[in-house]
């Protein structure tokens, strides 16, 4: 039983991410569609370790040291990598036991922005259980980040947070920053009884449907997939062994 | 009839205003408890003018020339000031037809957040319908600016804002960055049988219940007391005389 007070909390934007005193807190990075969902489904088929980098010029550098590299910006993968943002890409044979460096439009952008938690690790509905499961463990304050896209809120990522929300509440507080937490809750329980038709309209949604990726939005909006929790080490994603 | 397609987005903190494109919109800043609803209500009792200044400074040298200062910082009145944030004391013979210098913590500076619109004015419960049939009957985009609470989150900005959607999204469409705007749409939807009620635990009804100002709150989230809409001319908002 860890002791009281800890405080749960959601930030909707990295761009705002410098009002929240994190430096003793876990900060959970979301990017429901998709990047910390392949990064739960990585770790979960057995990648070694992902490097977030935020530049073509980083990955090529990674490239050079034996490294996979994966990208996506605008939701598309870009020409010259191993891997995009599908979460099916990272359930494959070529991917088990190797490293990879990853740049995304927003996930990868999100866990540089909370460089200076505790802790970070990766959210997603993939791994809900088994991440709340280990927050309710640890004697920390919790810190939802929601991606977003480019920095504008987003529903999905806030339905996750709204869903772990539901899950932990009582065994925390909430600071007096929780109108967010507060709304985030809110909107979980209108949407959850159907959380892929409450997106219908929601604007990644509609991005994504241009690419055709139904399959994968579908399995990233499905709880408990892939039950594996990335944890942040050393400026590289490996897999949490509680 | 106006031609379309216009947008109706809502941003949930001046801290993210430069991601959105402001510059051909009206901007409707909201800081529901409780600098917009005042300026409502001087409007509505015929108040001249009010400035939005930033600094105490600022407000000195309005009062220099001759106008009335008010002020507020973290909900309350400050020292030296003719007047607070409570929209009961802009009901007085006193600021009829007078010019008054406003500072707060999170309104004014939303004012200035929005700057580069093409227009902006005061939103509010107090002006809700008033404000809607004006913003149809002009031929723009619109965004609604939740004032937030020193750039987070807050509650009950994104209610109006549900609100005023409720009442124009037939006559709009959304753009790309919609997703606020949904959330916005469903929270007020959960609220509106008893906004009171729903914000019984949001961050800004804690704080205000420190200075026991019961009697503003309800005032405030009760729709249509102060039909008038304050609009900026020339660094100043003034009653909008359609």
């Amino acid at each position: 039983m860890a002791s009281s007070p800890r405080h749960l909390d959601v930030c909707f934007s990295p761009g705002i991410i410098h009002l929240y005193d994190i430096t003793d807190s876990i900060v959970v990075v979301i990017d429901v569609l998709r990047a910390t969902s392949s990064m739960c489904v990585a770790m979960h088929y057995g990648v070694n370790s992902i490097v977030p980098v935020a530049s073509v010029e980083e990955s090529m550098a990674y490239r050079a040291k034996g490294y996979l590299i994966g990208a996506e910006r605008n939701g598309e993968m870009l020409d010259g990598y191993d891997l995009g943002n599908s979460p099916f890409s990272y359930m494959t044979e070529m991917v088990r036991g190797k490293d990879i460096a990853l740049s995304t439009t927003n996930g990868t952008q999100a866990i540089v922005a909370a460089k200076n938690a505790h802790t970070i690790v990766a959210g997603s509905f993939l791994n809900l259980d088994v991440l709340c499961d280990w927050l309710k463990s640890q004697d920390r304050s919790v810190l939802l980040l929601c991606s977003g896209w480019k920095n504008s809120f987003n529903l999905e990522d806030t339905l996750l947070a709204g869903a772990v929300i539901d899950k932990l509440q009582a065994d925390y507080s909430m600071s007096m920053m929780r109108d967010a937490a507060i709304a985030a809750r809110h909107l979980y329980t209108v949407a959850k009884e159907d959380v892929y038709g409450f997106l219908g309209e929601s604007s990644h949604r509609m991005r994504l449907e241009r690419l055709q990726i139904e399959k994968d939005i579908e399995y990233c909006l499905t709880p408990n997939q892939a039950p594996a929790i990335p944890i942040l080490h050393d400026g590289a994603l490996r897999l949490l062994t509680p």
